[in-house]
């Protein structure tokens, strides 16, 4: 259950088959994926998110596949269901092994854990670690 | 403040030195971070959690630095201060430039972003992006 | 799946029913939903909550569908299923627009991602932000 | 402690100086707030940031106020403290009044302890609440 | 930094006085912590909030002790500082012992950990588990 | 839908197997439940995991109840479905009445309600709550 309908590229507004086309076009698909068809009822924000989401991610001082880890990382973290399995594929089509997803969820489980160790007896923060002013 | 004095070195039990002793020679520096002196009042606890973190940091699949972005992005997520501080600080001790960080700040922020978009709408997966089991 | 079975009015106690004919009473409604029928297992916290929530949601200085708005703001976050679901149905039916709903969600989403940035860099707090002590 | 320093007006390249410049008069101010200050060490997300937020936090569905409520509401579930006291203080300066704020402090709180509760016992969801596709 | 100020007694309304008195009494303590002292701008808030407290945390089911770790593993998750240091050192004055603290942060790191990995997966839940409605 | 399928016992490595039966024979059952058939992907990962549960759940200074019930408190915190199910089935398999899950529920709820109000007034803690160094 989800709390708007998803609106399908021929039920579409014209704004928001721009933004589909765009979106098929950049990742060579040719359908979006839910996440888009739920986001088309709000077209202006739809607009701003895959404009945002396309620099954001694009191939940078970072390769993509490390930036879909990240990705997968907060969304474990947050818990979202869609965005892990959404995430998840992605960063297997951009080629990511089975070893490197081991490892990533041996990561991510434990940053959760000396998180937990660290806020919960609120350790000082070093002073080797100012990077900025403090 | 904390909930927990830091032990210092000389002030150590055998058990809490040897694990000192091995943080420092793994890492090549002379004392450990307060994170290891507010947990050496548990010295188990201590051991078990070093001896975790570094196989899960050790060279693999993921090489140390995306680790430790992984690492970041958790941490920012969770908002545990010293984890952000004391990851930040690592990155950069291993290479990380500002060009990554700003994209590691980027990816993670669009991150939280989506997320709520996702969740807040309840978007019902994709059956394309199953890799399991239904 | 849930942790608990659903008590239904006519196999509930006295207690119980009396919780439900209030809630059933101030909606205006002829059926408790899911939340109340779970946690009627647990009677003295059934009560509690009702009565909390009554208080909380009546209109005062907040109008009540600015404060759904709130609730279904602080549910994205705490990614809540239930809640986002029951909230955002309970808003709609106050009159929530779709503008508005699309607005709500824009402000959401936004507010996830610069509190991401805010606590990434871990950015001192102006004082000219101070209201209270420092 | 902060992971980088703040960049002052004086300091910041003419990317920069534009943002800022552009932050104070649609805010009628003289100085941007740390947060910009930070965020400057990153032009391109700077810009990104403030373009977005200016879009987002604009009148519209919803009149500014209500905006920044909300925002505090998310900023509280995430715990970011400079969030916190940013937009606690700029609903202060939009006309928040103690009553107002009195009722979004309990909303939120009670909001947390509801979501508590439905997610702790995993409620299944009402169908009455479907608005979208199940 | 708080977004209000602390309320002497002194400077108290008769009505905030009164639950501040009964807070005193019922502890035993000869001054209310900050807590009650910010909340004491919202009187209602207050009186609420200390009621639904000294229901909750009296001795019933469970000991006043466990509930007191209890909510500091909330609290952790939650990362909420004060709440950490005040449920701390709550626990620590009804006889929590060092041994029992390790076991604590130990049982709510590892939950944190395999919280992690159940949702990283999105293991499906076992119909063994299934206690109430599927 | 989860990210990996599960890998049941006559389809395991002898590594795996190793893993699993050591669960099956500490535990007294004769099957696995799915978290550990999912990580049954990650054979190292999986052995630490289970090796650590194992340590942290045994009975020690706190009685395995209530590690289990705090174990739940953290899962509720984190909403991870799968932790809730398993956590609170495991509480009622070592004897959780109805009673203490009712005080759990509560006092889980009530620390997200003051949680959200002291992070939210970011209330300054007490110095009589240092139990470390300030």
């Amino acid at each position: 259950m989800s709390t708007v309908s998803l609106i399908q590229y021929e039920d579409a507004s014209p704004e928001v088959k721009a933004v589909f086309d765009d979106i098929m076009q950049t990742r060579g698909i040719d359908d979006v994926n839910h996440f888009w068809k739920a986001l088309a009822h709000h077209p202006e924000l739809l607009k701003r998110t895959w404009e945002q989401l396309k620099v954001v991610m694009a191939p940078g001082a970072l390769d993509p596949l490390t930036k879909e880890m990240i990705y997968i990382a907060v969304s474990i973290a947050n818990n979202c269901e869609y965005c892990i399995h959404s995430h998840t594929a992605s960063a297997r089509a951009k080629g990511m092994t089975e070893a490197q997803y081991q490892e990533l969820l041996a990561v991510v489980s434990m940053a959760h854990f000396t998180n937990a160790l660290a806020s919960g007896m609120k350790v000082p923060v070093d002073a080797a670690f100012d990077a900025g002013q403090s």
